[in-house]
């Protein structure tokens, strides 16, 4: 009784979805990824940089370059997801800070003027974004399929340029048959938290 | 319409939620952080490497340690928050791993046996849980405070050790007073989201 959030979004975003492996034909629309965005956009990020991207890739030609960069064992779902999304992190995201942190505009040149800095940053925040993202997905309804299995200096060649670091891949869909294996073990409580 | 998510979840969780900068003094209980824990363990890793570890520093002893190690600007918050938490990083995660991933045991050793590859993987699967996190206490009705400004090396040698990198340190609470900033602006979805 100690969460506040209703019991059917819980299931709902963490306790019934799953990462799905294989997913069916129906298409994830524009307007689904729109309102995961509108909704996730609003998760924190420091000084409110937002340095998550995301590559949508549709046309079936893309797709296919994409395919070929996946791991053995994630290409196949990469191939037959309804739609798949690079997450990079934009190591320039400073450029938008001034209107994205309209309270304290210097904090473009004060923290964020090296290189080295902003790509620590933008990886850092991007990923937490990420799991925003995920859980975005999850909220419309789809099952997510986050990947790390990938060549990241062919993507990042084929997809994005030097100042995005990709950060995973991501297959948005309905599950379709078979989508998962049974739910693996979590961590004790005693595991993970200790207090001091 | 396109989300599944009911509205007043979407507001706890993002639209309504802020980064608190100041809290009441009412406590966070042990009942509580167990709760958020059980919810947000369930989000995906690679894996399920699950290597997000919570310190929690509740002796005034531990807290005044933590303080001199945050950045000017975020010493009072972390001095004043009812709870606050350390996130780090587990490198040594792989030792968990044939349990974690029982259907395919062998990752351990043919993807984890190099500690750099570990840190890697590590770094970003913690830090999408750190983001599964921060909606976690908003799930339990509680504000989040995540900083980012403080001695990483510090931070490792007082309350970590070699084997766990620090990811950020979270204030914890019901927000008090003034506890926000206005909203700052988001990126418009053409800015984040492109189609190929």
């Amino acid at each position: 009784m100690s969460l506040v959030l209703d019991p059917a979004a819980q299931d709902l975003l963490f306790r019934e979805a799953r990462t799905a492996n294989t997913f069916t034909d129906e298409p994830v629309t524009e307007e689904q990824v729109q309102a995961i965005y509108d909704l996730v956009k609003y998760g924190p990020t420091a000084f409110n940089q937002s340095p998550l991207r995301v590559t949508l890739v549709r046309s079936p030609e893309a797709r296919e370059r994409l395919v070929k960069l996946m791991s053995e064992g994630n290409a196949p779902k990469t191939a037959t997801a309804p739609l798949v999304a690079i997450l990079s992190a934009d190591n320039e995201f400073h450029q938008e800070l001034p209107a994205l942190f309209p309270h304290f505009p210097q904090a473009k040149d004060a923290f964020f003027s090296e290189r080295a800095v902003r790509e620590n940053s933008a990886t850092l925040n991007a990923t937490l974004q990420a799991g925003y993202f995920i859980l975005g997905i999850r909220a419309a309804g789809l099952a997510a399929g986050p990947m790390t299995g990938f060549d990241y200096e062919g993507v990042r060649k084929e997809f994005l340029d030097d100042d995005h670091t990709p950060l995973m891949i991501v297959n948005i869909g309905k599950p379709g048959p078979d989508a998962w294996f049974p739910r693996s073990p979590r961590l004790a409580y005693d595991e993970v938290v200790t207090t001091v």
